[in-house]
């Protein structure tokens, strides 16, 4: 794997040396440490003292003010909405949908549509340390392109409704437009995918049989939203006398490859449930907040053992694709909910945000945390700043005290995608700031007609 | 008040002309609008296309990328505690400030820390847009001179506690020092002072007697602690068979003159007495949340005709001094804890940032909109970032998207105090890097010992 020089040093691709290395797996705090990376692997993670009588690399980055942190995984959104994002807000979950959301996007969407919100979504994320996302929209291979240019890592959902969008006319469409776009994804290094049936509300009995058949013949993931509102679980009870969970149980779906987005509203038995199963939650305060949808009580959640990952939501619903954000409120939200300031201590925080959002994604071989042998997916935060002064524990100010203003260096697979420069000029490897504000120019006219 | 030139033209000092303004009062939205300042106050607010015919400014500032809204007005602070962010996270209050807060105190408490700490706070209140604050901490004395240094506004509490600090021994000594360093501030044309009694828990009924009295004599405002946690309100019930309000109602301390800080715990009563009485809760919702406190009723409040200003508390318990911060939590966490997503708009969220601070703080006639007449403390925010893309709304933009990260430019008093140039050589008037890194460098090793 590694060539030697005479003096026995190894030949590597990348060193970077950092204050502060926070691995998540284990969890510990390492200072004065390095990460080396090799054919977009981490290689090793050694004191930086020891580096040069071990390594000669052909670039090697010196973060002094910088904690390491692996790229966060923002474990549920709908990219290209960001597109949409302030177009209708302080609405509830259902009017925001029906009167704004859908509305506006039976008049724009495409595959132009998705490709150019995505990537404006994908600036923002990397922005923000994010290095790779869970994604369900239409058109997924327009997504793609976008995601590939940025050079992020995204799992696309392959979405399933009941009804027609300008994307299909009915379900059996919507499963066969997804299945087309997963043997064109398949030869794709940075992309995965999953099933992504919108929710328990907007498909029938039918089609989730018809696609559990599919997952377990494909072993593909499923992705959909569960329990955001009390609305859904009584409208789920009035039609067949059952929680959207229990539905789903009783389809068989439930399974570690099943990821639920929100789980606002869950009983001490579905909480037993989901753990027993294996079932992930991607929680999304700032959405379910915003929405007035509720509080997840996500304390109770991870203390069943249930494994709880962060997402955004999109940013129509945030308005924000900001993870450091979404895990400083998980945690704030975790205490004041529960009355417990030890809830969620600033680990689990950094996990939630990154290692269990791997696992989620069936991707924690690959991602989620700076171990030997994982990719280098990697996110620097500066702490030197006013705001992040005094320095007692470089993780606390991490979680509660840094912005993704702070982020300096983001890396996938072992390439920078992402480097502040200037406030103004941060700088990405495949994305023109001009192309950006054509894509604004483009479609905000069009847009603002749903406005408010 | 103004010169002429021989073309009628007014002479003024500063224009400056933006893409957005946002006077808060009245509430409305102007687009390509100036702001035109003269003598420190706001002489003149018209669509910037007019300014050519009417004003010769010896400075015009042109913002075509940034809203204008007041300076931010930070109701609930220990600026000097920034020293102690990130010491001991993850603790309930009472001993979050029996095990760690306190001790920490008594080792370091003089008027050096409190200038250094005020300065550090100062430099990151600045640097996110806020441009005056309500502080309760010892030494006022030295924290003024620090917010002189900075060029921003303060209210200084004049601390009373029944127990010995190392500021003072008894009751009487804080009561004498307070009179003394109100004194002392009184010339001081930015900073105003409040007795600052720190909460019902620390403070007898013979103390909140006497400070009432000479309140009444002096004409100055109370500022303390109330209903912060469930604790308090039972250890009150323990010990004098009253909720601390209504305790506090007994002593006739109640009225426009009292803001109260947290005021989590209330009931339909309790808001009722509160506006009747005509005072003001100071709602700090990352603190609250941080400490387990719980989660204040604001929507109710708001909608009761309690005045509401937002609060960061000290940055030992946030860890932000970041109202753009609490902006967007308040309004987040009052839909998510009604159910409704229509509480609290983006209007009255950024009324609570701003006006509803000033009438708090009895300075309303001077600051907290963008009026005729009043002091030119003013805020630019840029948003003309990619998360703030596109831009259907600057108000929600503001409220929901953007971050400290993008305030521009800082005027107190019609002078520029913050300016950000590139992102990490932010330039503040009156404070060097160098010396914020003097300070950490001292005190940090200090108040590590203390570490949690």
């Amino acid at each position: 794997m590694f060539s030697y020089n005479k003096h026995m040093l190894k030949h590597v691709d990348l060193i970077i040396s950092a204050s502060y290395i926070a691995p998540v797996v284990p969890a510990s705090l390492l200072h004065d440490y390095s990460v080396v990376i090799h054919n977009q692997t981490i290689v090793d993670l050694l004191p930086t003292t020891q580096v040069a009588g071990q390594y000669q690399a052909a670039q090697h980055t010196h973060l002094p003010q910088q904690i390491i942190i692996p790229g966060l995984i923002n474990l549920h959104t709908h990219a290209a909405m960001s597109l949409m994002r302030g177009l209708a807000d302080d609405v509830a979950l259902m009017p925001w949908l029906q009167t704004h959301i859908w509305p506006a996007e039976s008049a724009v969407m495409s595959p132009d549509f998705v490709h150019d919100g995505t990537l404006l979504a994908c600036a923002e994320m990397l922005k923000g340390g994010i290095t790779c996302f869970n994604d369900m929209y239409f058109y997924p291979e327009a997504a793609a392109n976008a995601v590939n240019q940025a050079g992020m890592r995204a799992t696309l959902g392959l979405v399933l409704l009941e009804f027609a969008t300008r994307y299909a006319s009915h379900a059996e469409e919507y499963l066969e437009k997804g299945l087309f776009a997963r043997d064109i994804l398949r030869s794709q290094t940075n992309i995965s995918t999953m099933f992504a049936p919108h929710a328990p509300y907007t498909v029938s009995d039918s089609t989730f049989t018809k696609m559990l058949t599919l997952a377990a013949q494909l072993d593909i993931g499923i992705h959909t939203h569960l329990h955001e509102t009390q609305a859904e679980i009584a409208q789920s009870l009035q039609q067949c006398q059952l929680r959207p969970l229990a539905r789903l149980a009783n389809l068989d779906l439930l399974g570690p490859n099943v990821t639920f987005a929100h789980g606002v509203y869950l009983t001490d038995l579905e909480w037993q449930i989901l753990q027993s199963n294996g079932c992930h939650i991607a929680h999304c305060p700032s959405s379910n907040l915003k929405l007035g949808s509720g509080i997840a009580p996500i304390a109770n959640l991870l203390a069943s053992g249930v494994n709880v990952g962060l997402g955004t939501d999109g940013a129509a619903s945030n308005n924000r694709l900001d993870m450091l954000s979404e895990m400083r409120l998980a945690a704030l939200l975790a205490k004041g909910n529960s009355g417990d300031a030890t809830a969620i201590s600033t680990q689990k925080a950094l996990e939630m945000a990154t290692i269990n959002g791997a696992r989620a994604l069936n991707l924690s071989d690959k991602i989620g945390s700076i171990e030997i042998g994982k990719l280098a997916d990697l996110t620097a935060v500066d702490l030197s700043q006013c705001e992040t002064a005094p320095l007692y524990d470089a993780i606390s100010h991490l979680v509660y005290a840094a912005g993704r203003e702070h982020v300096s260096h983001v890396w996938v697979n072992g390439d920078l995608k992402y480097q502040k420069m200037a406030e103004s000029v941060g700088v990405f490897s495949g994305i023109e700031p001009q192309e950006l504000k054509q894509i604004i120019a483009k479609w905000q006219p069009i847009l603002a007609q749903f406005k408010k």
